[in-house]
């Protein structure tokens, strides 16, 4: 894989970009090159087998990329798959999902999960007799060929997130091949929904950041009064916990733009762990491919408890409940992501001493658009206090 | 409220089209006529009063409007919120969302039920302690105005669903009020996000028929390879049981550019009564906004069981589970929608002989675009076939 670096100039430091996504001429070589591996063996009357490398917490490390940067990463233990009278079914399973992707990428096309599983039930005596064992086989290629499953061309059910603002997205008619411009400031009260597959699309942009926030309902408010236009930036959002295709999407604009990522979600351990975390790291048990899906530069806006204190938001908190003590306890003890940034300790300390939690909505007590016209604004002024 | 009637030509048939929602400007006369009253009882030292129609299912009748269409409305029945020393903070509660609610009116902004609950913090003793009392008090005022919420400029929090194909959508500029042409032809291989309130869109179209799909990865499929260009038609993707948004949004598409709606889900229960039913005439426990939400001139394309056999997808079936079998057969018995139409008995009568449900994504067994050059051309050819 074409692991080329970039330097991206972030808040006055220098941090390093991750790799560029392999390419379909490079997929389509790295399909071929296994199954040529595979067909010499077999010339050769030598077993045919395939590695892959194990997908578990115990075959995982947080690789540091500097003080404030890192991500899960795989490490090296990998799982033989020889060809055996026990293995014989798996194997012609995942030789022929080898050609089956190949195949769609060859001819450009998409293929969803559920497709994998019901385009096999053409292969007699090897189709896959249920969902979870095609989609092994494809979590496994995705590992073996250190790809992700999107560069097979492989699309998701879950829909990508919501854009608008300064910028315009590169893409092209899937029919006809020509270019297409998106101009995301021409979408009224809409917004752009960001496909499962962003790999093909590249950036025009002047906007000085990505603003990545939780609900769709902040997201309608900043479009509403076209915040990204005063702001000069990107709006982006979420809905919850970030799919995929939305995290692909922030990570590849960042670094191809050199844009600051910064993120706004409600005060509570589900915004910083299941929300902010995911995006800026990954997660834990889909570590063969968080190196594509985190997003390093993420910096954390809010909503923190200090902003409790400086917004006078006491009365429009609620008290923490039992899971979010105990989610917020267990981070602290055991994230390693927790354990690296003292401030991220702090701040779910702070907010266990506190008791409470606070919704981004909750700026609404002063005014429906104090969020825009004064938190966020007063916020931006410093970034350099947002937390890692 | 302007119940404007217009006429609609779909299959042959001459339809009546539902009413036309009220515009913002008749939203504010509403309320300053409510808030009239109010101050003319005290004024006279009469106890100020408010009618709201009561909204619960013994209060709601199956409106036919012809042999085959119809949606659950609200009977005549309401119930009299009187200011006493019991009603007070309701009626306080109530008397002061309507004066939030004429003020986001007034200045065209927007609000979610979220920022309703918050925004109420600093109204002291009347404030709502819990959300659920927001939301009884929004839910009351919109049956008193016989509005939908999104009439109030209320937002929800839930994504509206994907357009693409052949359609330019007028919108404006949300700060400036410029006008904005969203071209759905121009956005690759991406989408249009539907935003939460589409009262406000005007539409120019050329195209056939709307065909509106159950998962957001069929839609992909059709949009990749450009399905709406050789079909003339404008796809829709509602990624499983339809928003309000998205069930507005192809209502006042159908209604005002007068185009047949082709509905296709998964050939299962939850397929039939959960999506398709609500898209067509709304939901049991919404009654007093059905008549906003339902599209009746949604027709059935499939999948049907009848599908299975003549497309030869036995071997790409699923068993029903007990959970489908219960829901068919609760459904025969008591739904008001399958019981007036003998066509969906038949089809949830067959389903159950033959035993075994099939996904829209079974198709992909012949190979993966089979569903674009076989199923829905042949499908298409025919809809008088469709079920009601």
């Amino acid at each position: 894989m074409a692991r080329a670096k970039s330097k991206t100039r972030m808040n006055g430091k220098r941090v390093v970009a991750g790799p560029v996504a392999a390419s379909q001429g490079e997929v389509m070589e790295k399909i071929d090159g296994e199954a040529g591996k595979l067909y010499h063996d077999i010339l050769a009357e030598k077993r045919p087998r395939m590695l892959f490398p194990v997908r578990a917490l115990s075959n995982v490390r947080y690789v540091r990329k500097n003080r404030s940067e890192g991500f899960f990463q795989i490490k090296g233990r990998k799982t033989e798959r020889t060809l055996t009278v026990n293995t014989v079914k798996t194997f012609a399973q995942s030789v022929r999902t080898m050609a089956q992707l190949k195949d769609v990428v060859a001819t450009n096309d998409i293929i969803g999960k559920r497709e994998v599983y019901y385009n096999a039930k053409s292969w007699g005596e090897v189709r896959f007799d249920e969902q979870p064992e095609a989609d092994t086989v494809v979590d496994d290629l995705e590992a073996m060929f250190a790809v992700n499953r999107e560069q097979f061309n492989l699309i998701a059910e879950e829909r990508g997130g919501n854009v608008a603002g300064s910028i315009v997205i590169v893409d092209r008619d899937p029919a006809t091949g020509s270019p297409i411009d998106v101009d995301c400031t021409k979408l009224g009260t809409a917004a752009y929904s960001v496909p499962s597959r962003v790999e093909h699309l590249a950036f025009k942009t002047k906007a000085d950041f990505i603003l990545v926030v939780e609900t769709n309902q902040l997201f309608e408010r900043l479009n509403h009064h076209a915040f990204w236009r005063d702001a000069n930036c990107i709006i982006v959002s979420m809905s919850g916990v970030p799919t995929r295709a939305c995290r692909r999407f922030v990570r590849r604009l960042a670094d191809d733009k050199k844009l600051p990522v910064y993120v706004f979600t409600d005060g509570d351990p589900y915004g910083y762990m299941n929300i902010y975390r995911t995006l800026k790291v990954g997660s834990g048990n889909a570590a063969h491919i968080n190196e594509f899906f985190c997003v390093p530069q993420a910096r954390f806006l809010g909503v923190t408890p200090w902003d409790i204190e400086e917004f006078k938001l006491h009365d429009a908190t609620h008290p923490l409940e039992q899971v979010d003590i105990k989610r917020a306890r267990d981070a602290i003890k055991n994230d390693p992501f927790i354990q690296h940034h003292k401030e991220w300790r702090e701040c779910l300390e702070k907010m266990l001493a506190m008791g409470v939690r606070v919704e981004q909505q909750a700026f609404a007590k002063h005014s429906l658009n104090y969020v825009i016209q004064e938190y966020l604004p007063k916020k931006l002024a410093r970034p350099e206090r947002f937390l890692p």
